[in-house]
């Protein structure tokens, strides 16, 4: 019994880092989704500071870049492919009709929950393979270019944005 | 030739990710030390926001907990181990007197070569040993308390407050 329980516990080096990594893109997340339960809709049509994006555009931009993981990552289309074009192309306050807080909300529920899913059905090998937008023969010269490296990226891309979302808070 | 060429190219996965993780932690400084580059001692004296805090304050903290990883990291002594008190226990504007720009620019520069050498020089299994921070008791039964799992939580700290102080460019 007593081994069966150490087995079950024991990672291999590159398992536990994967699960370090996608920890702290949960731990981001969890963040992230206590700073927008802090703010109300009124508070997300505020600039982070003067002149700068506003809150409503940074949650629009981090759920259209989570989103394109799915893609990415070959997990299927995106949920809500047209965020790309509103949130990553158009810089903010251009004029052009956004989602509501409310729907954006509901769309980075949604997108997070399913790549929730995926990851945590993926295995280290996937987590290792080459995502969608480098070639198979880059991939063969530079294999640091894989889907967790992705995710470490993407995961201080968020945190970056949180920095700013925050701002919004107590003000 | 062509087989000591691919060998030397050839990494384990597990030194592949933490490669990544290094090649992360170094994307967030050279990020941070360009945009310290574009900005002057007085942009630093201003708030990032409204009655949030200055852009001096935020690299002195930066510093302070970059700085801390020597001793975390069982490196040695921190170069700065006062910036501690000053930028992390003690908020922004409580009328106590911090090093100015310049100096914390010099400490910044010196706390981040100083990692660098050392992280270069550690090898995986230096990566995945516990940090002075856990006990070996705790440690044997959460191996992920690593020091990989803490650099990778300080490259989003750091992105954390790289999204605020570049809010003091083109002000």
């Amino acid at each position: 019994m007593k081994t069966e329980e150490t087995k079950s516990e024991t990672s291999s080096p590159t398992e536990l880092i994967i699960k370090m990594a996608i920890k702290a893109w949960e731990i981001q997340n969890d963040r992230m989704n206590k700073v927008l339960d802090s703010l109300t809709d009124e508070d997300l049509l505020r600039e982070i500071a003067p002149g700068k994006n506003r809150g409503i555009y940074l949650v629009g931009h981090l759920t259209a870049v989570s989103d394109n993981l799915l893609p990415l990552f070959d997990l299927g289309d995106g949920l809500y492919p047209q965020l790309g074009n509103l949130f990553v192309k158009i810089p903010d306050k251009s004029g052009v009709e956004f989602p509501t807080a409310a729907e954006l909300r509901k769309y980075w529920s949604e997108v997070n929950a399913k790549l929730a899913h995926h990851f945590h059905a993926m295995q280290p090998n996937d987590w290792l393979a080459k995502h969608n937008a480098v070639s198979e023969e880059d991939f063969a010269k530079e294999p640091h270019r894989n889907k967790l490296n992705v995710l470490l990226n993407r995961t201080n891309h968020q945190s970056y944005h949180l920095g700013q979302l925050i701002l919004l808070l107590n003000k």
